[in-house]
């Protein structure tokens, strides 16, 4: 619909590590979608929009044909082997810019360096919030010292690291006070955390969870004191998710006082909520937003949604993302589909006399990538494989 | 769009009785939509989505031109007779399976044999727990047996019915807790009841009306102990529902809790919350879903919210029903609707490319009646004119 | 799409005045959208729906190509000066009413006199609740006399007004209860505003800002009790608005209370919840809704929202408005979005056989003008310059 973004390499603001292993049936479709696994009498998760779309999309890069059974394409992709299949995907997305998520691994990833080299692109660490506190009470920090000792390490990583994510949305939800929590409320909650995470210990159920209104909001701080841009899960994940606890709106407050700081704040994901999100990429300065891990879930209807997200988000605001997780094919199915999607938008608007096309060329190049480098500042980061990492 | 369709008998596995008697004009639009009766400074409610569809798909099959005026309409309804309009519009409505919820009655409406027979299809029984249950008290069961006998009953009519009915949304909403609730919580919630039952009829006020919590919970737990699915009223309804406490998504706890169970439950209506009903049923492997009453009430727009309900819900998750009440006109409107819906959607990804011709024709198979065939397991009911009835 | 649009005039039932003075490029933009200025980092705002439609179709009339770029569209506007600008916008949007809420006035805007002239059409008061009663303390009532005096002046404004207007939503959300507050609530609540006024006065920060339930809820009542129209602010606004509390369905206890006074509610905006108040509307006799302020930031994508509203929402029930503010594009684009619209959405259910085409006609008449007339019954005002002015 509209050949100016062909060419257009993609920043994918928000993305994690793909399974180095080979994958049978099963385990694929426990990593297609976020349900836990196929439902016994819900049929196979490949009858869905994400699984047509995969058979439709990602059956050509294993040498199939579009629309090869499920069957089919499970056997291609396991004689293949997974380094070939993470190889062909990756390097068929169009990426330029990866900001990866390194701080949710159940199990071995491909580290964003790896994922740099498959993709010909640059990868970029996001310091995932409650991992890094998390860490730090295993490391054997005090509680007495623990909120000085995160702080630190926040401050230390964004020297190297581009951004910081919360996953508050799946611990205690949106609905964040817009109060910066003094330090007595920060000591407090952090000997409720040490005291949950002694218990833990003690009953054999290992790692400590951060999950406390008050943690949360201190990590979000320490990252935006530390001039760190924050991603937030925002809507749609896994069963963990209250949905109704989750829609950005719910942010308002946080979003009020984060404002004059200046450091931008990334929704990420939004679904069902992506309306609600462009109003509050409109109203707030420092906010952006974006359809990740919705774009490639949806298939043939990622247009609607991304239509939604553009009502009331300026153009200015709106970022890509894949979300991509274990599957290389989320990356490659994330990025054909928004280009598809944003390029009948695009087109459809000149073709009606909406916009210019020179105008929307230039949409395109703000939405594909020179968004993301104005929030992230990429080159302002040292290129020493600590934090960045890749082809240039 | 896509004439694979056309021949496929649908299971309507929610839907009510109709009324046996003539209408006059304004006791039809009392029962057309939600409301109550026609607003007086608002015009006719035959001025709506809905209204426009039945002149243009309803008249014809009253020998009526296509949009034939609601004078004319009303008059040619009345010459006929209910009897024959009802015949009409039940035997046109291309049904193989009929799950009628016999618990809401205020007034006489035909039962499950009669339009079993008019329809040309199989009816099977949902019971309506709430109902259920005030009978119990109306029965003369005393208090303290009260849990036990209700117990005793569910369990009886699963010998019979194919499915339980909760009215949740209507008394309480939709948060209801993951807990089992315990025999004490059940206990003190039915003496609660029993004192205000007591009121009510000193007062004159007749039949006492759950509305507790813990009680729409227990009768949910013992229908799944009982092994029948459940069906909960979800989203648009009358003015006796509040909205946004009908969200689906603030059933999550209860849907945690009971997806062990493997018992499936079924989120009906959903309008205007289809996005969020998909996103359950993708993550819940138990959840199934429709998008019933609206589909009639949007007319020409059924197909949006069809479009958004299959963004995120597996094609293996979601179900046909029209929640016809009163009027014969909405089976035959739902299932128009929801035919030329589900084909606009299939077609026109079919000729997009999105998928293969057959594989949308196997996804209408299992929408129209393969999924409400799995989850309800008609055929291991006794045919004995209990719970079950009619041809063949 | 469906020329029998074009020679309507409007009411337009919920607007404000425009400004007298010429704009640079900065304060252009701050009126521009609901943004309170251009991000720093999220680029112009000029790069969005609004800014792309204003361009497409503003341009034109100050005699530039369309699409003309912000730069070039802006020093046209400067040259030909305030005055010119307002003059040629306003007559060119097709007016017939104008209801004018004259109680946000943060700078000097034009007069309802002054638009009606401008406009060709007549313009007449809506009384803003909130201001009403914040000036009656500014004029020195006592908190004693506060509520009966407040009631006093809706009562006599009720003699020009043709509405009244509650901002509940921006100051405590629209969770209103459904009671009617007693006359000891009303004075405890006016005591306690008036302490904080007195605080206010003494920290110097000037005028009272009334922000209670209880006091809302009075006016609400007043304005009812006078048989006063009541618009409510709905959903999208400036960051002051916490859009999860302004969802209209939660209202739903304060509708069922003002049901049977017959006082008409007419529920503004909506966006992003244009379908619950569509189903407010459907299942509420006296609930009307519109679409207003987000059919101009919508631009290209206002149709999407109104074919939402229009699911359920008896065609009784829809007016138009612009909720124009500051800037005279607003009233043109609402106006010409409004009629593209609604005209897409006409003619294509006549193309598709949904309606017939003087039926389509009817919608039309009933949705620009008609409903607005039965709600607000222009001619039973004085016509004396002081509710209602202006031609013809």
């Amino acid at each position: 619909m509209f050949p100016e973004l062909e060419p257009l390499r993609l920043v994918d603001h928000h993305c994690h590590g793909v399974l180095p292993r080979d994958l049978g049936p099963e385990d694929f479709e426990r990593f297609l979608t976020e349900a836990a696994e196929p439902p016994p009498r819900g049929g196979s998760l490949f009858d869905s929009q994400i699984g047509f779309a995969l058979r439709r999309w990602c059956a050509p890069i294993l040498d199939l044909e579009p629309h090869a059974p499920p069957g089919e394409y499970l056997a291609r992709r396991a004689s293949l082997g997974a380094a070939e299949v993470n190889r062909r995907f990756l390097s068929a997305s169009g990426l330029e810019e990866l900001c990866v998520d390194t701080g949710y691994t159940p199990e071995p990833l491909l580290e964003p360096a790896e994922l740099a080299l498959l993709a010909g692109a640059r990868a970029h660490e996001v310091v995932r919030l409650e991992d890094l506190a998390e860490r730090t009470i295993a490391d054997g920090v005090s509680a007495y010292a623990f909120a000085e000792d995160v702080r630190g390490r926040i401050a230390e990583r964004a020297g190297h690291a581009v951004g910081a994510k919360s996953i508050a949305a799946y611990r205690v939800g949106l609905e964040l006070s817009g109060e910066r929590p003094s330090g007595a409320d920060v000591k407090a909650a952090a000997e409720r955390l040490y005291r949950q995470a002694e218990r833990a210990l003690a009953g054999g159920s290992g790692r400590p969870r951060l999950a406390d209104e008050t943690l949360h909001r201190f990590l979000v701080w320490c990252a935006a004191d530390s001039g760190l841009p924050i991603q937030f899960h925002v809507g749609y994940g896994d069963s963990d998710v209250d949905l109704h606890r989750v829609d950005p709106v719910r942010m308002t407050p946080l979003l009020r006082a984060l404002e004059p700081t200046g450091v931008p704040v990334l929704l990420l994901h939004n679904y069902p909520y992506q309306r609600h999100a462009g109003y509050l990429a409109q109203v707030f300065q420092n906010v952006f937003v974006d359809v990740s891990l919705a774009t490639h879930n949806l298939g043939h209807r990622a247009p609607a949604i991304l239509a939604e997200l553009l009502e009331l988000a300026p153009f200015g605001k709106v970022l890509y993302a894949s979300d991509a997780f274990g599957l290389a094919e989320h990356y490659y199915l994330g990025a054909l589909l928004f280009r598809r999607g944003l390029g009948r938008i695009l087109g459809e608007g000149v073709e009606e006399g909406a916009w210019t096309r020179s105008d929307a060329a230039r949409v395109a190049r703000l939405i594909t990538s020179e968004n993301a480098r104005r929030v992230y500042e990429f080159d302002d980061k040292p290129d020493d494989g600590t934090g960045t990492t890749g082809p240039p």
